[in-house]
């Protein structure tokens, strides 16, 4: 049940982060991840990719899939600052990880099958920050994006 | 319609920030953003809180609410550090919006009326980093959250 009536309709829609160079990145998105690219907005310095998971059974039309960033949870903003994928001198992005630019963590995907999603990740050469068999936690797994942002892979039927 | 078989059940379930005050912070997402604590673990060194938008007519149980946080979408986990709290020489957490340390962006919050939520903000005294009339961009704004992260407030019926 909504707390407020004033925040009722309100939503989580979207993470922002920057990526290098977004072909990179949108394969890793599309690709590994399975998400869709929703939309995109090109301004004359950057570009913002809109990705996130089509649940539906095909039934949306590229109109309305490009809408439905606006009423939805679970999109994830891509920024790309043009010129950064072809420069020598760009130093890449913080993951928020590492001092100093500690703060953001990571995002998180759920799986059903948790072995068979790490096992296609190490097939298709994702490199890996946590093992399901590294350290305590045996149920959940680390990824990294193309910039080395943590991407987890947490099972969906996970009991509390 | 998902992209491929592998990855059709997947979801973008979770965004993780770093905050140095769980109550303040709690407090902000809960009191002034609307979500639900929908359930907290604590472990020796740090307790994680996952918060997010409870948009069922009342329906779920304690148990369900808490268990929902792995299957779904629009989760944001807090992360806190114990001690960040009250320790002088915490510096705080980078926002991911300037060097060093750039990378992550902002996370954002849809509502459907959006001068009634920043005029409702402006009298909660959350600080703007933009408001609806600054910059070239009216239809949007910024707000920070306790640590200095970047919150996005979009309107839900914003037409491309």
């Amino acid at each position: 049940m909504p707390r407020t009536a004033e925040t009722a309709e309100f939503q989580f829609n979207h993470t922002m982060i920057r990526v290098k160079d977004p072909k990179v990145s949108i394969q890793f998105y599309t690709e590994t991840l399975g998400m869709d690219l929703l939309s995109e907005q090109a301004f004359s310095s950057f570009t913002l990719y809109f990705l996130g998971y089509d649940h539906s059974k095909g039934t949306l039309t590229a109109e309305e899939k490009a809408q439905s960033r606006f009423d939805r949870e679970g999109i994830l903003e891509l920024t790309h600052n043009h010129g950064t994928e072809s420069d020598p001198e760009f130093q890449g992005y913080s993951s928020g990880n590492t001092d100093p630019g500690r703060g953001f963590g990571h995002i998180a995907i759920t799986v059903p099958d948790i072995q068979a999603a790490c096992e296609r990740f190490e097939k298709l050469g994702v490199p890996f920050k946590k093992r399901l068999t590294d350290g305590t936690m045996k149920n959940i797994a680390f990824i990294l994006d193309p910039d080395g942002y943590w991407v987890e892979i947490v099972p969906s039927r996970l009991q509390l």
